[in-house]
């Protein structure tokens, strides 16, 4: 079957108990000491009959050179991508959020923007057929198996799927470090949202802010404006998460 | 001199605008094009009476192996980093904060985390001289120079450098998922504070646990409680500045 790598004690084992994922075998290296994570994939994969074998540290080593696999490495089905159709139908009825990935090229910075996403309850995530990352192994890796807990939806046009979301009565905010408004400032527990982020220096594209209902900035206490991509995106997404917090503990106690 | 190498055509502009490091001399790729940010290097080089040479892009490869210099390697003085008293005497009679690391391992993860103290204004990082990461190549890098905009005290004992801040009329709050405060629950705005976060895995160590006034967590609204430490960080520290920010705005609607 066609086939992809995960890696890592963490998320083979995500990866194993979502059961998300078909998975085709997983090699451990006959060179590491077990602990109690690998016993449990093991354990894991005898009980969904999934084959385990073990394999020489070099073997392991040419399907994942960067040598960060911690002595395991699963051989799964590529991730599932989903239609924005079918991911709009689905969430029809509920309040909904998105995070498009703007450019975006650096495969760890997407896989921790993966996490943050799922952490802040984020339905999907968009990428670029073509420019940006889509989701290889270190994507994976990174993501600490968050790429099976979020619809991931690919794109050849960012525009033409904003504008759907649109259509769709989602609003669209755009982080932009020119904005006016400050992140805060939004109320973003009453709306369908689409957060737009763009790349670390090139930021989002003239075409895609165009397009946006919202410009907001992350203000900065210092001239040095120079934010990570995903500690920006985590900022925002958990402004929305704190706002929700507090506005559900007030009407806890109203109601 | 005993040297260390910065790499990358930001963090060498930065390093030079800001001109606290002493440079030994700088080497750009005789098989890189030339553009306007190489040619602003060669300029600021120019001013402040600094050489620079051309070297093939095999010796640029033998200096930085990982590829990652974009034609440019610094030679450059180690950071240096500040006595814990200096900082505190340093910063008496204005609000001051400092973040800690309690074995932070991953040289990106401190690299970005640096970048967010300096956006959001934090005075002071403090690392333990033995476990996690000290100031190298990788963390210099991915901090876009934010290394140079921020005191870095190097230290033996976290224990006793909290203990010394505590004395010093500190407020310690503790990053720890435990916790029943949200993060937004505290008023970071009126005290002098110290904020601990934790290695991914393991937490922040038990001893210093018990040193902290307020334990804080982020909450989350999904089951999947895996923030990247260096997005953890950010979200708490832009807490900070989003108070900071509506605390000004207030005060100047009032006076």
């Amino acid at each position: 079957m066609d086939s992809t790598i995960i890696y890592g004690k963490n998320a083979v084992i995500e990866a194993l108990e979502k059961g998300e994922r078909e998975f085709n075998k997983i090699l451990i290296s006959n060179s590491v000491h077990s602990d109690t994570k690998i016993e449990h994939i093991k354990e894991l994969a005898r009980r969904q009959g999934i084959v385990y074998q073990f394999v020489s540290k070099e073997k392991m080593n040419t399907l994942e050179p960067d040598g960060k696999h911690q002595g395991v490495i699963a051989q799964i089905a590529p991730i599932k991508y989903v239609e924005l159709e079918d991911f709009i139908e689905k969430h029809k009825g509920e309040l909904s959020s998105v995070v498009v990935l703007d450019g975006v090229e650096d495969s760890h910075n997407v896989g921790a923007i993966m996490r943050s996403c799922v952490c802040a309850g984020i339905k999907g995530i968009i990428i670029p057929s073509r420019r940006g990352v889509l989701v290889n192994s270190t994507v994976e890796k990174t993501s600490a198996g968050a790429v099976n807990h979020i619809d991931i939806i690919k794109t050849n046009s960012l525009v033409n799927a904003i504008q759907k979301l649109k259509e769709n009565d989602y609003w669209v905010i755009a982080s932009d470090h020119h904005a006016e408004h400050n992140h805060f400032d939004i109320d973003y527990t009453d709306m369908n949202f689409v957060i737009i982020m763009g790349a670390e220096h090139a930021g989002i594209s003239k075409s895609l802010l165009k397009l946006a209902d919202f410009r907001v900035k992350i203000p900065m206490l210092t001239n040095f404006n120079s934010l990570n991509v995903s500690n920006a995106t985590a900022i925002i997404l958990f402004e929305y998460v704190s706002q929700f917090c507090k506005k559900n503990k007030k009407e806890n106690k109203n109601g």
